[in-house]
């Protein structure tokens, strides 16, 4: 029992192409090796994002480049409105407050998507709202947000800062197209890729507001960043082997087709959510699931951390906990980055032997059985 | 649909801890550097064979390792009795013909074990037969030979020459307990390696043989490699970066245990059998299987090898052909190396999917749940 299953929504498994471009040799980043690499990451990321404008790549986490599209785009006091509906809405609301803001908590029940009414709503209430936060996939909840319904209502008005953290890469967003105005993810999710850059796109009007927003920042600006990363430089020193990685994710994904790796995650989420529910289980976000990952309330009573535990010691497999009022009741299973089918069908034969193990009635392939079915449906 | 599936019975899957080795800084292999490695990867070797005596390495493939122990321990025109119940089998037949002995072919119905009367019959009208030469593990029916008895039965009589290739670390085979002479494996199956490393162990009375044998050897001389090896060093230049990864193998072998190790390649083994029946397959070695893989007949009339093609194009998943008689008939589905019960879990789905695709009716999950049953009793 040596062999590990990293079943969780960031970090997630690396392919070995993207280990091996990691392991190049060290270079010096104020270089015309480096600069060719980099611009060339900048082209594959422009068409990750759907834009034509630059995508500033941060040595930080998803939640630097969260921080910097809230510090770029806004100045102190300024009224933002937050979709509050789970963990990491929870983070624009605490990032918002931590640099002065003046923040709108519109709660959404968790493991629902926001009402675009609410959010009408409220804007016609505050008139004076300069941006609105929310995430595209709320990865604590696996709910996806309507970001094209909410991109017609901020049009022309507030501006529209979506947190892509376990979207981009994961499901169509066509960030210009739609009216995106700060799109933003990391490298850990579907990059497949290990935790260290950011990312962040800005529209026309975003970049326009850049140049103005108050809010202090040093390492996190966007503007010193965009000038310096157009040369294939940047302003502070780049995690250099995780874009040698990041070249080497961007081909591989490239190779495989965007709409491919999109249908990809679409596929595997679906069989999931299928499985589940031939297991008589409940999903947490039946109305608006994320293919990020698939969360499932486990039956009532049945201790969900210890089934992980379970799943982690006896079975070598890690799936994602529930958070904060979700602690002990659910599990999350990740779809997003270098997973296959076969994972989907590895996850689901572990929770029917863990739902087994902790006194509830499974009959062994049931789950299964149905992950095949979409999965045979879906055969590329 | 990027993630690949290696199922097969080697090359195996290669554990990161392995890869990382072997990907360590290149080192000269006369120094006492790479002295140090080699010498405490043959006390790992010691203990993996179950023998006081040297563990030769060489750098060669399993099949450089066979012809070793050939032309090491027999002299031109020698009677050797071969059991030939398989391609393994053939290919003792054919190194002995190549190097002008005179063997005899007892043959073995494909997926029996030899019978260990037939051995004694063999003996008892060919007085002057040297050496028994017979795999542990036909890989190629997926049968296992039952080398205790046989043991028994050329104990103090004619060398016993054992191909251990997909039995060294998958099953038990105390060989100087239970007198095997000559015990060859390669890197690429249970010790998780790339292929590229052949072993040889030779009991006392086999190495007393080698100083007399005349079969022509120059790469392969035993009593040379023992001689260097010894010491730390190699009569011919060493796959260094193998041995790294083989330090690294042993280690984590050593860390799971020994009986551990034999006891998970037999779940997965027991758990692709229950599960093979209970999709209404036969398999191909019923009465003695090997632990190191499982071969299913497929149903009559379908063609495995074009079910073959549809698991490697479609899921990216890769079992092994039946070979000779058994091609178009049967598919192997690996356990040996580094292998998890999620993998057997994998195999069975996919199995279940393409038989469906290729028009027999299946009931999705039912082998499934036959594995899952098997995985569940023998949680450690």
């Amino acid at each position: 029992m040596i062999k590990q299953y990293l079943l969780a929504p960031g970090p997630t498994p690396i392919p070995n192409e993207v280990a091996l471009a990691m392991a190049e040799t060290m270079i010096h980043h104020r270089t015309p090796q480096f600069a060719k690499i980099f611009l060339e990451v900048r082209d594959g990321l422009r068409e990750l994002f759907a834009t034509k404008n630059d995508v500033i790549v941060l040595a930080s986490s998803g939640t630097g480049a969260m921080e910097a599209a809230v510090t770029n785009l806004l100045s102190p006091g300024e009224k933002v409105l937050v979709v509050n509906g789970g963990k990491f809405g929870e983070r624009w609301l605490e990032i918002s407050k931590a640099f002065g803001l003046d923040p709108i908590d519109l709660k959404v029940e968790w493991g629902k998507p926001v009402a675009v009414e609410a959010i009408e709503q409220k804007l016609k209430e505050h008139r004076d709202v300069q941006a609105v936060m929310v995430q595209a996939s709320e990865t604590s909840t696996t709910t996806w947000h309507p970001i094209d319904k909410i991109a017609r209502v901020t049009k022309g008005g507030p501006l529209l800062i979506v947190d892509g953290v376990t979207a981009v890469g994961v499901k169509k967003v066509p960030m210009d197209e739609w009216g995106v105005d700060a799109f933003v993810t990391g490298s850990q999710k579907a990059m497949m890729l290990p935790p260290g850059l950011g990312f962040v796109a800005l529209s026309d009007r975003a970049w326009a507001r850049a140049a103005q927003a108050k809010l202090p920042k040093f390492y996190f600006n966007l503007n010193l960043e965009r000038k310096n990363q157009q040369k294939g430089a940047s302003a502070f020193t780049p995690a250099v082997s995780l874009v040698f990685g990041l070249r080497a994710s961007l081909e591989l994904m490239r190779k495989e087709g965007l709409d491919r790796v999109y249908a990809r995650h679409e596929r595997l989420a679906s069989a999931t959510r299928a499985a589940a529910t031939a297991l008589g289980m409940k999903l947490l976000a039946p109305e608006s699931p994320s293919p990020a990952a698939t969360g499932i309330w486990t039956p009532p009573g049945m201790d969900a951390d210890a089934m992980l535990d379970f799943f982690r010691e006896k079975m070598l497999i890690t799936f994602a906990e529930g958070q904060d009022q979700l602690r002990g009741k659910a599990i999350r299973i990740a779809h997003v980055g270098y997973m296959g089918a076969f994972d989907v069908v590895t996850a689901i034969a572990a929770l029917e032997m863990g739902l087994r193990k902790f006194g509830a009635e499974v009959k062994f392939g049931q789950g299964v059985a149905a992950a095949q079915e979409v999965l045979m449906e879906t055969l590329v």
